[in-house]
């Protein structure tokens, strides 16, 4: 992906499959530099290294990341330039945090859950089985609790935390056999990450955990039987339909998959207030766009997915989602149980959710029936 | 609502039910001001106003507007203040468009089908009975042709466009008798705007259109047998529950209503592209954090209005939604037969749908489901 793909204008153009919005462009009529003059290095400009846990420029997390360090740079007239690193290119995937947590840069795009060994309590601020849908997450961060809570457990670990991108209803994974009882987990070795995993280990899974670069030689391999990554989008770029052939809906395991940018504590209170609005603003923005990236293409790569590549989509039965529901609330009681931070984590999400899923039963939950019925 | 509201900390504090989004604390022991001196008044520095349609501080509107002027005014240090104005501060609602584009002040907020005596095709901007929810949409502003199509349509009225909130899925309206059949909507008289007003014209109801200010006297008075405004949130800040007795889900003629913050064509012209980005992604963030305080907010308020006020919740039932849906289609191709740029957003409009509605079928239309029966 070449640079000039994020300044394609105002008007977000889509350029092939791994487009990306379009932060403003700088060659527009209306240009004009800022009556300030610029500012020399020597007053204050900060430059700024993220790293993240996906592979460059991967279609919607990458290029999420990459959006954030644009509107940033951007927004701020450059006083804080933001340069974006793919996996390994600074450190391996899952060092970002020890990375920026130690000073070695400034900032890092992830999961919450790729942080559970650090913090347990992590977990819960990236997505919860059978947990709230997007639009119910985003208002628990926004003005519910989740933005003071994910603060508290980031700072555990030296960090500001800001939620900065969702990936929506996910798929439930890619399998090598159908899923028609809880028994079949028995064995599986799956990759999923988070507490979608200790539900499959308490399933009877055998649960290997990998940053996304490793997915699919590992299934390739047959390292995995099974494993989940995050929609048809992203699965497609992977190619993972090569080796599994069943692709199961829907992703009860991550219903809402909340991205993190966390900022190295020191150097986020090194920030001028304008600055902190500014990377707090894009953060938000990005977590809105990220996640409109996925319900704009999901689909049709999902239609590539099945008439060009013979994928069989499965739901799962309803035996298997009570049987993991059930597993889910053991697994979770377990954990808060040693942790009183993801106790308190938990008990607030679990309150959140039961008001907002009562709202979505009257929003969504009864709009799309009628929409279906009415069209 | 005191100024000292929007200032409650990144932690987005919530103040009693009025509450408002926390942008960054002026205060914080972190505090610095930029490296950068502060730049006099003859260095470019721009004071801007924004009037809007709505009551001075509605919950969710009128407190979305102030953000984005709190979110452009704070994360451009100044350089551009924006100073927000409630409904007859500056102008009546519903002339706030003409004042922005007159030059009288640089910007508003509202809701593009308030403009539809202008330009036809604003209705497709904001809401289509039967049409997307608030995440598919704003992937079709964002990743789609929206953007670039409402740019199209409010040049024409000599303003730049952006998405600025969304209110979700809106609730079914207040009525003063139960809606049993199609038939029940003749000789009724009820406030509701853009298409689905159309659509109800359509099945023989007497629409009439009020700014949201005076639609509480109008229904108590009788001039209004029945109304829809936005969902429990709103109602219950109107105390349209005194008024009126049936309240029925969901909303099939604003799925997911788009707010519009429109800004003189001159003026956004005249931005350095650092401002314009400023703003460009100060509007992405409100998007998301209006949406965000509806589904915060509207279980509490539903409860408040059946527990606490005797609310009748009632469904629509199929026949009518049915019968709806048919008007709906016929309604709005015959909006399209009459203005080509009314057919070309609708074309892309219902395009994008299909696909988006096939993918919302396979997350949040098999998760919510699938949730239900786990839990």
């Amino acid at each position: 992906m070449k640079r000039r793909d994020f300044v394609a204008g105002v008007t977000g153009a889509v350029v092939g499959g791994a487009a990306t919005y379009g932060v403003l462009k700088s060659k527009k009529p209306a240009e004009k530099k800022s009556a300030m003059p610029a500012p020399a290095v020597n007053k204050g400009l900060k430059e700024w290294r993220l790293v993240t846990t996906w592979p460059k420029n991967f279609p919607g997390l990458g290029t999420g990341a990459n959006l954030l360090g644009e509107l940033i740079t951007k927004g701020s007239d450059g006083r804080l330039t933001v340069k974006v690193f793919g996996a390994k290119e600074v450190v391996p995937a899952f060092e970002s945090l020890d990375a920026v947590a130690n000073g070695t840069v400034q900032m890092g795009h992830g999961a919450p859950y790729y942080w559970k060994g650090k913090q347990a309590a992590a977990q819960f601020l990236a997505s919860v089985p059978f947990g709230m849908t997007a639009q119910e997450v985003n208002a628990w961060y926004q003005w519910g609790n989740g933005q003071k809570l994910a603060d508290e457990v980031y700072a555990k670990m030296g960090c500001k935390f800001f939620p900065s991108g969702n990936t929506g209803v996910q798929a439930g994974g890619w399998f090598n056999k159908e899923m028609n009882s809880l028994d079949d987990y028995k064995g599986l070795k799956m990759r999923i990450p988070g507490l979608g995993g200790e539900v499959v280990k308490a399933a009877g899974g055998n649960v290997i955990n990998l940053p996304g670069g490793e997915i699919p030689p590992a299934l390739q391999s047959g390292a995995l039987d099974a494993t989940e990554w995050v929609g048809p989008y992203n699965d497609l770029a992977f190619g993972l339909y090569k080796s599994a052939k069943y692709y199961y809906f829907p992703g009860w395991h991550e219903p809402a998959t909340v991205l993190d940018n966390f900022i190295n504590m020191k150097a986020w209170e090194s920030l001028p207030s304008d600055l902190q609005a500014v990377v707090q603003t894009a953060n938000a923005a990005v977590n809105q766009i990220v996640l409109s990236e996925f319900v704009a293409r999901n689909n049709a790569a999902l239609s590539t997915l099945v008439n060009k590549h013979n994928v069989q989509l499965r739901g799962f039965p309803d035996e298997v989602l009570k049987g993991l529901g059930g597993l889910a609330k053991q697994v979770m009681n377990d954990i808060v149980s040693k942790d009183p931070l993801s106790r308190k984590v938990m008990d607030d999400y679990v309150k959140f959710r039961a008001d907002a899923a009562e709202w979505s039963s009257r929003s969504e939950g009864a709009y799309l029936p009628a929409r279906q019925k009415a069209l």
